[in-house]
C-alpha cells in the first residue's frame, strides 16, 4: 500500500483564494499496476507560481482550468520514479513535470499533455525546475522586449522568480534597469543582490512619479508581470517605440474579475508602443540556446538564483496563497519533507 | 482688405462636441505684409478626420491640443498661394497643409511645424489630400499588421477614409477581409464597392458572435480605428499570434474620458497577441514607395477612393461633428465654396 496525500480543488473562490477552497485528502492506496509506457512517481518538490492561480478559475476564465475534485496542478515539480513500465524512465530517474499536488502520480510520459522530462544525473533537479522561469525571463525579455544596450528596462515583480532573472539578463544585455517590487527588503534585494540600477517600492511610493524621475527619457522596455495600476504607470512614462512584454497580470489573479488593460489607449498610438503577450512555449525550439546561456552566466556569477524554500507537503496551499501577499522572494519551492529527499542529488 | 472668416475653438466640450464649442468670426483684415519666407494662402478645401477631435481636448489629453481662441487645426487641407515672399511658392501654387479653419493663413513653409507641401500641376489636390489617409492605411496594415496571404484581416470603421483603403489593400495582399461598419448601407458599400468578403453591422449585430461565425480560425490581423467594445470583441476572437494595428479609438473621441483598453489582458498572454499603436509619420521615409503603390493600384482599378464632399466653409463644424454619428462614407472633405475653386486643377 502507498500512503498518498493530496490537495484537491474543493471549490472555486469568489474573489481571493481561501484555505477552504482546498481539500486535504489522505489515504492508503494499493500500489498501482502499470500499463506499458506508464511510470509511478513520488512527487517531492513543488514550485508555486502565480500563474497557477488562473488555473483555479472556471473554464472560460483560464486557459487550462483545474477540474473540481482533482489535485491542484502546479508549474515545475521534481519527482522520482519509484515503479516503471517505461524503458527510458527506470526506477530512480528524477523527472521534472508539471506537478500535481499529491505524493504519488501515475504518468504516461509519451502521451501526457504535460511534459515529463527525465533529468540526467549531473543536473540538480532544482536547477531544472527553476530553468522554466529563467527561460521565461530570457525569451520574454530578449525576444519580445528586444532591448538594446543603453536602453532603459523596467521590470515589475522584480524580486520574483521570473522578475529577478529579467533584472539580471537586462543588465547583461547592457541596459539600465529599474525594478518595481513591494517593500523595502525586496527593493534592497533587487538592487544589491540582482544588480538593478534602482528600485521602486510600489507599496510606499508613487510609481508613476518615481518613473518620471528615474526615466526622464522614458521607458524603452517594460517586462510586465503584474498589470493593473503598475502597467498604467509605466505606460504614462513609456518612450516612443517602447515595448511591453506581457508575461503575467498578477495584480488581477487573486480575484474572479478579469485583468483590465490600459486606461488610455491613445498613449499607445501617440508613442507607437508595442504590447506583446507571450508564453514560453512559443520559443521551445530555442530552449537549448537559452539554457546554455543561463548556465554560462550562472557559472560566471552574473546570474544569481534565489529560492524561497518551504518544507512540508501540508503547507502547500498556505505557501501558494502567500504569493499574492508578496510574502516570497525568488522562486517559491515547497519540498514535501519526506525522507526520500535524502537522495543527495535531490537538491 | 481681405474678407476673412474663421472657426475658432471657443470652449472645450464636456463629453460630446457641440456647435457652441465653435465660434464663427468674420472680419475684414488688411492684406498682410509678408516677411522673407512667408506666403499668404487662401484655404479652399478641408479634410475632416476623427483624430482632430482629440486635438480639441486640453493639453495632457491630446498630443497636439488646439489653443482656445485660435482656429481649428485640421488634417489635410488644400490651399492656394495668393501672395508670396518665398521663391519656391510663387502665387498660384497649390499647397497641401494641415489646414486651419480660416479663409486666409500666413505660413512659413521652411520653419512651420506643420508641413506645407507644394503640389506639382499634374497632381489633383484632392488626391494629395486623400493620400495622407491612404498612406496611413498602407503602413498601418502592411508594416504594423504584417498580413500574410491567406490570413484573415478585420477592419473597423471599414467604410471610412482609412478603413476603406485597409479593406482594399488587404485584398490586394491576398487576405480574407471582414469589415465592421455601422448600418446596412455602409456594410453594403464595404462589400460591394471596396470588396470585403463580409461585413458586420455593429449597430444591429453582435460583433463577437458574428466574428466567431465568420472567423472560426480566429482573426490574424485587426486594423483598429475604433477601440472600445469592438476592440474587445475582436480580442475575444483573435488567433494565436494575432496582431492589432491601433490607428484610432474613435469610439472614445467624442468625450472627455480616455479610450479604455482591453477588458482582459490574459487573452493577450494566452494567445501571444501583439498590439501596436502607430502614426503615419513613423514611416515617412518610405512615403514615396507607398504613394507609387497607391497610384498604381488606383490606376489599375484595384483601389477605389470615395469622397464625401460638402460645400460651404460655414458648414465645417456640422460636417465634422457628423463624423462621430457615422454620417459620412469615405473621406470627408469640405470645400469652402468660393469662386476661387473655379481653378480647374482644384478638383
Amino acid at each position: 500500500m502507498l500512503h498518498n496525500r493530496q490537495w484537491l480543488l474543493k471549490s472555486r473562490p469568489k474573489g481571493a483564494l481561501r484555505l477552504d477552497n482546498f481539500e486535504f485528502c489522505e489515504q492508503d492506496i494499493p500500489e498501482p499496476d502499470l500499463k506499458q509506457g506508464q511510470i509511478l512517481v513520488r512527487n517531492l518538490m513543488f514550485t508555486c507560481a502565480a500563474t497557477m492561480r488562473t488555473w483555479i478559475n472556471a473554464p472560460g476564465h483560464s486557459n487550462r482550468s483545474i477540474d473540481l475534485g482533482t489535485p491542484i496542478r502546479g508549474t515545475a515539480g521534481g519527482s522520482q520514479v519509484v515503479k516503471s513500465n517505461h524503458p527510458r524512465f527506470p526506477v530512480g530517474t528524477r523527472v521534472m513535470i508539471l506537478s500535481l499536488w499529491e505524493d504519488y502520480s501515475v504518468l504516461e510520459p509519451d502521451t501526457s499533455p504535460m511534459p515529463v522530462l527525465a533529468q540526467p544525473p549531473e543536473v540538480k533537479i532544482i536547477e531544472a525546475m527553476r530553468n522554466l522561469n529563467s527561460c521565461t525571463a530570457y525569451f520574454g525579455l530578449l525576444r519580445v522586449g528586444q532591448p538594446q544596450a543603453g536602453e532603459t528596462v523596467v521590470v515589475s515583480a522584480a524580486g520574483s522568480s521570473v522578475g529577478s532573472m529579467v533584472v539580471q539578463i537586462a543588465k547583461i544585455a547592457g541596459c539600465r534597469v529599474i525594478g518595481i517590487a513591494g517593500g523595502h527588503d525586496k527593493c534592497d534585494l533587487v538592487v544589491k543582490e540582482f544588480g538593478a540600477d534602482a528600485a521602486i517600492d510600489y507599496k510606499h511610493e508613487n510609481v508613476s512619479a518615481r518613473l518620471k524621475e528615474l526615466c526622464p527619457k522614458g521607458v524603452d522596455v517594460f517586462f510586465d508581470n503584474v498589470g493593473g495600476d503598475i502597467l498604467n504607470a509605466v505606460i504614462d512614462n513609456i518612450a516612443v517605440k517602447g515595448r511591453v512584454a506581457v508575461c503575467g497580470q498578477v495584480a488581477a489573479y487573486d480575484s474572479d474579475a478579469p485583468a483590465p488593460g490600459l486606461r488610455d489607449m491613445m498613449k499607445v498610438i501617440y508613442r507607437s508602443v508595442t504590447i506583446r503577450g507571450f508564453a514560453m512555449n512559443e520559443f521551445m525550439q530555442d530552449a537549448d540556446t537559452a539554457r546554455a546561456d543561463i548556465k554560462r552566466w550562472t557559472e560566471e556569477g552574473r546570474l544569481k538564483h534565489r529560492e524561497d524554500i518551504r518544507i512540508g507537503f501540508e503547507n502547500l496551499p498556505h505557501a501558494f496563497m502567500g504569493l499574492f501577499k508578496g510574502e516570497n522572494m525568488g522562486t517559491l519551492i515547497v519540498k514535501s519533507g519526506e525522507p526520500d529527499e535524502g537522495n543527495p542529488s535531490f537538491q
